[in-house]
């Protein structure tokens, strides 16, 4: 429970209607789309202006109440799960796009902008913004910064912290923290931008951020690869990206997504097929035009059984919509579902797709492969059911074993997805104790009242 | 003076023939390419292994001895410069590039690898590192990443800061740190890999580097375009920028550095120009002859009184050397030469260009302006004597002056040469107290002995 003098306080800086403690809003706030325990937070509020956000830090501060800012709450690595005592801040307000500017391709937003909505925004202006998580049709820029999100373009285009060109933050003192600048080169101060990207909301409070847009690409040509047996497509990831091909996008699904996608959205997948490849190439019309036709020919020499382009951009849409629904087609087919994104270098694609396999089979469980093959970060998706205990432990000695294969690989356990609470356990099988004591003395310098999104990265 | 007893540990870790202290060498490693006053250390030492770094730092936490790390001392802020009692690590030795990885397009390296030994390296198997300082002939990867080093390719490929993937250093603890990975996305822990780029080495120092690669453009066309005033060269760099085509290069130089370029390389640069362009597009052939010739097209259109392009590699060669001998033929014409970087958002380098003219009047002094005007990081040089202390006294007015303007602009007050010395006194201008404040007790965590290169970026 809350005190009343700490809801009082909050009340007064956002009001009475923005202030929500009732069991039904707790509910909804207890939980992200990572696979772990919800948590009802104490109270949750819903600032309209960023400065309330300083206000709102100097009431946590004063009587040390943790904070946890959520935005959509599509986190994968339990980033949102608030603590019992503790109060959640919701973005939803914050949503204004303050500067779209096209001369010197930059935008200026506040953290509870949908990453769809600059998307749109900025296209209209010929101009690009690519980081696309899975789940940009909701999910706010505050939370892609937060979690240094990826996406289906992470192969040629980068990820959200290769964007972030400045922020403006309150720290946990409540100090207005102003970090990078509007242009494309900044070597001045620390570079602290770099370090609150996918610092998941233990550093500070993101206030605007001002991101990086680049000329959008005049054509771009999708393609989709069908393959027999999984090999052959994982095989040809790495041959496409050996012959210096730098796709857009290069997704595999295997048999299993494609069943649960073709079932869920009629896409016209071919259910038959052990795996495809969905590869978009992006650019100069001639380029695409070259690049899609070494493509084609690359598929069929490594076993493609067919390998088609779409027509139209209605086509186009299709493909991509259809990938997009892979985790809620999955989703649909047991009660939990569990999506890791543990990644190696690219070239070993073939070996963690074959690692995946026995893995499944070693703990008897289903494992859907599907996700980002170009820059080596599958997504692995285990479909269960938590409270069938027996198994459940299985599925967490697979997870353990798929972290360590990927490790041993010259990988990392999270592409995209970030720390959280669900790998913050694990961290020391990659970065090393000292990497973590580092971070805890930066962190604890840095929030010395230890209120700012407790427990997640560092696991205290 | 330094205690033999701590000399004697030195000697222990390097050998009697890798630990400095006679007076030559201290001279030598006295100064960088600031403007600053020398100071010169107490030692120098030679690490042959990367494991000696850590019981370098062990002493001089034991002894509270100040530690500064130098690759090739081309640093332009005085992030070099020792303190008096302190020792200087000199990365020479450390010097291996420890893996090209061709199929997942990385290089792991040690911090003392030159730039353009790695570039060349990676060349021989089609692969490119694009962030080319000015000096990377002779600067150091580890220094580079330091700095987060620019260069003369931002503006398409960014600059260090973009291409570092992982990170090995040793912390102010002397503990052995590791962060990043081999993988193109990784979202595991702190991205303390960007907070350690640009961090001058106050945070650790770095014992292993990750560096990405890309594939190596197809094509490239070289152009010099000659400009009759330096408003319409300016001008044609905002319009190539807002036709959004993104050259590789593209580099401003006005009358006065031309002249002394030409008196230096007899390069065949028109000395009548009022300013000129040197502009390199890159890619996929077709592309490169399209974008070449629409540059062309938009010069001539902006002013150009001809424009050329390089029919050869030769040429090419030619005009990038003329560009690089831009500091050093300045340098030649007077004893002291302020080269600054304060940078803008790239669509105000005309206003910039006009700036700079009104505050050489101002101040009555000579300002060359050269630099990589498209992405808005001009290099106003001002020659001068130190020795004149009434000019010189002018010359600092103008610099302050010239940061302010940037600053006005939405600018900042460092592109590329990072704060180091030069710039702390001014970093609360831009950032602000909070930012400053933020960053100190970030530092004071990570160092509490206060060892690591005291006096950068944050002023204590």
């Amino acid at each position: 429970m809350i005190q009343k003098s700490i809801l009082d306080a909050l009340q007064k800086i956002v009001g009475p209607q923005h202030l929500l403690t009732q069991k039904e809003d707790m509910l909804t706030y207890s939980y992200d789309a990572a696979v772990l325990d919800p948590v009802m937070p104490a109270a949750a509020v819903i600032p309209e202006k960023t400065d309330q956000i300083g206000e709102i830090i100097a009431v946590c501060r004063k009587y040390r109440i943790p904070l946890t800012v959520r935005g959509s709450g599509t986190n994968l690595s339990g980033g949102t799960i608030p603590e019992a005592s503790g109060i959640v801040v919701l973005t939803g307000r914050l949503n204004k796009i303050i500067e779209i500017n096209a001369a010197d391709m930059y935008a200026v937003v506040e953290p509870g902008v949908v990453t769809a909505t600059l998307a749109a925004e900025v296209e209209k202006q010929g101009l690009f913004y690519p980081p696309d998580p899975g789940s940009m049709a909701v999910s706010t820029l505050g939370g892609n910064v937060a979690e240094n999100a990826g996406g289906l373009r992470g192969l040629k285009y980068g990820v959200t912290k290769d964007y972030v060109m400045g922020l403006q933050f309150f720290d946990a003192r409540g100090h207005h923290v102003k970090t990078g600048s509007r242009t494309v080169k900044c070597a001045t101060g620390y570079n602290l931008t770099g370090l609150m990207v996918g610092s998941e909301g233990t550093l500070g409070v993101l206030e605007q951020i001002t991101l990086k847009l680049i000329p959008a690409p005049r054509a771009r040509q999708a393609m989709v690869a069908v393959y027999d047996t999984i090999e052959a497509a994982s095989e040809t990831v790495a041959g496409i990206i050996s012959s210096r091909i730098l796709p857009a996008t290069l997704e595999i699904l295997d048999n299993f997504t494609i069943r649960a996608v073709e079932d869920f959205s009629k896409a016209g997948l071919p259910k038959d097929a052990a795996a495809l490849l969905l590869i978009e190439v992006d650019g100069h019309p001639a380029v695409v035009a070259e690049e899609a036709e070494q493509v084609k020919a690359l598929c069929l020499k490594m076993g493609a059984r067919t390998i088609e382009q779409a027509k139209d951009d209605a086509q186009r849409d299709k493909i991509w919509a259809a990938r997009r629904a892979a985790l809620s087609a999955l989703a649909q087919l047991k009660p939990t579902l569990v999506l890791e994104d543990a990644t190696v270098p690219r070239s070993r694609i073939p070996d963690m797709v074959r690692a995946l396999q026995r893995i499944g089979q070693k703990y008897r469980i289903d494992i859907g492969t599907f996700g980002h093959a170009g820059d080596g970060n599958l997504h692995p998706t285990i479909l269960t059911d938590r409270r069938n205990k027996e198994e459940f432990l299985r599925v967490e000695q697979a997870i353990e074993e798929i972290f360590d294969v990927a490790l041993s690989m010259g990988g990392t356990l999270s592409g995209e997805h970030g720390t959280g609470i669900a790998k913050a356990p694990f961290l020391e099988k990659e970065a090393g104790y000292s990497s973590i004591l580092f971070s805890r003395q930066l962190r604890a310098a840095l929030d010395p009242d230890h209120i700012l999104n407790p427990g997640k990265i560092t696991g205290v």
